[in-house]
């Protein structure tokens, strides 16, 4: 019997610091109809990604926030069920941004196909799709490495720094990671085959990190701020280059943190140092998507770039999976199963 | 008869914090003679810096320290009294930096000939040299100002911020400058042409930088840093570029200033409007030399760039006029008059 209810979560109330279980509410609803140009589609996997806490303020960011009993934002990738959009046919699986949802109807113009026999298709969320993406441009329009370079990023185990990383060894870089915890850091010098990874949790941080690049550092991928990057800076050499990607450090901060004020000795470095800062989000760059997934793909296909997965199962416990991405509880790609994969 | 001793200002102790009498002393020394390819200068202008300050510094910096003992650093403008130097004759006037004193030997390869046919010699160490020259590479290389864009430019009545605001108004922006005082700010309007300044010592600083900016802003040129540039920030477009060029604020800092700490939304600013931070010295772009020459010269006659010199009178005069300068108390390019120009 097909299913009748769809269930979503939705945004209960706007979250003061970390996002706490009452700030989003599990509801039923009836299974919405498409439209002509639509689709009727069933989740299958969603994403969970550090951005959408930034989408549950009210404040201005780079996109506007989710409203209060509005289903939480996440990318999605989904089985078509029904089309009235010429593009889509039933079966076709597709990546697009249709929330935390079982059921979801959507144009079929902004839904993007996908080739389940080029790689499984929960990578269209991943390594081949938007934090993939976000390293491959980041990395390579503003870190502008160089082979012999040091490159440091941060969140070294995670879906965009894991991908950084490895595109900057490709480059020919040193490459030093920061994750959190030794079976992370094992996995991003041992799996990822970074040169170094150093443990953030560690009492020694600063000096390890310092030890680890003897040679300072040209690109420092930044996926986290505070302490991680007080240590970062000091180390910078001459004309190094800084993409700010994340801040997951100060997404539920609920005011300032208190002093000293580091921003003299921060704006000393630039000027010092000449020192490029730049803010990005994969959206300025989208015009690089073609090079992005050829380049991407190939990389797979040779074993140049691993990634690494971590699955909740079910649309009950996506809440608990977000809330843990900001104590760093997951260890690779954070993603729901919403549904089965076709066939399985 | 002429003179057979020379007057110095050398470093006599490093300082903490501003810099005070102590820090120098006024030593007399003999003329020294030119070796082979050298040629003896008298100098006639010494320029007076903010970057200065950090060369009175132990600790590295974008060029070595001053070390104790030694003639204090600074640009000059100076006449060939004697010359082994191939490139130069007596009579010759030239730019080189040959420090705090009257007298002075230099390489003839190191000291670049001035014609005073074409503008008052002084502008060698102002709007036609490194100020000019830092201004002009700082806002087109990073700043990359379009017409329409607002620019807003600190230490607006300054060496390089009247540069970079006028060199702004040429390419077709709103320019709203940032001075301390009333007096100063209506130079900047009245006289340099930008299109509105605001007073930093005033109580409604960042209300009034708001209303001068309605449509955001697109550049800032940063000279200060401190609660100018916390003022500046939330006003930054998105994409917006922050060429950082000094930041006299914090250059006799002797600590960390208090809490808050400003560098959680400092970055995520950053981050969310995607802007761009980046330190320069004017020897980054070096090669520019000749198109800066060019255009500023035909600004110069075309009497769409002014000027505005502040000379002190005597060597011993220099220390009192470059503290001075950390007060905000000079009024336009800060020179002092070492001894006079030929035929004067």
């Amino acid at each position: 019997m097909p299913a009748t209810k769809n269930r979503r979560i939705v945004l209960a109330a706007r979250p003061a610091g970390e996002p706490k279980d009452e700030n989003f509410r599990l509801e039923e609803t009836n299974i919405p109809a498409p439209a002509e140009g639509q689709a009727l589609l069933r989740t299958i996997y969603l994403s969970l990604d550090p951005y959408q806490r930034g989408r549950m303020n009210a404040g201005p960011s780079y996109a506007p926030p989710v409203e209060v009993g509005q289903v939480m934002e996440g990318g999605t990738v989904s089985e078509v069920l029904e089309s009235k959009a010429a593009e889509l046919r039933p079966g076709n699986l597709v990546v697009g941004y249709t929330g935390w949802q079982e059921y979801a109807v959507a144009d079929g113009k902004i839904l993007q196909r996908i080739d389940p026999t080029l790689a499984p298709i929960s990578t269209a969320l991943g390594v081949l799709g938007m934090p993939g993406m976000t390293a491959y441009t980041g990395l390579l329009n503003i870190g502008q490495p160089k082979a012999g370079e040091t490159v440091v990023v941060s969140s070294a185990a995670g879906a965009v720094g894991s991908a950084a990383g490895q595109i900057a060894k490709i480059v020919g870089c040193r490459v030093v990671g920061i994750a959190g915890g030794k079976a992370k850091c094992n996995f991003v010098v041992n799996d990822l085959g970074f040169d170094a990874c150093v443990d953030y949790h560690s009492g020694q941080f600063a000096a390890e990190l310092k030890a680890a690049c003897p040679q300072g550092v040209d690109v420092y991928f930044e996926n986290v701020g505070g302490h991680v990057l007080e240590s970062v800076v000091p180390l910078m050499n001459l004309f190094g280059r800084v993409p700010v990607c994340g801040l997951i450090a100060h997404y539920n901060a609920t005011g300032l943190p208190p002093g000293p004020d580091g921003v003299p000795p921060l704006m000393v470095a630039i000027l010092v140092k000449r020192l490029t800062f730049r803010g990005f989000i994969v959206s300025d760059f989208l015009q690089q998507r073609p090079e992005f997934e050829r380049d991407m793909a190939q990389w797979l296909r040779e074993g140049r770039v691993k990634y690494r997965e971590d699955v909740v199962e079910g649309l009950e416990n996506a809440v608990a999976g977000f809330q843990g991405l900001f104590r760093g509880q997951n260890f690779g790609k954070l993603l729901v199963r919403v549904g089965p994969e076709p066939g399985k």
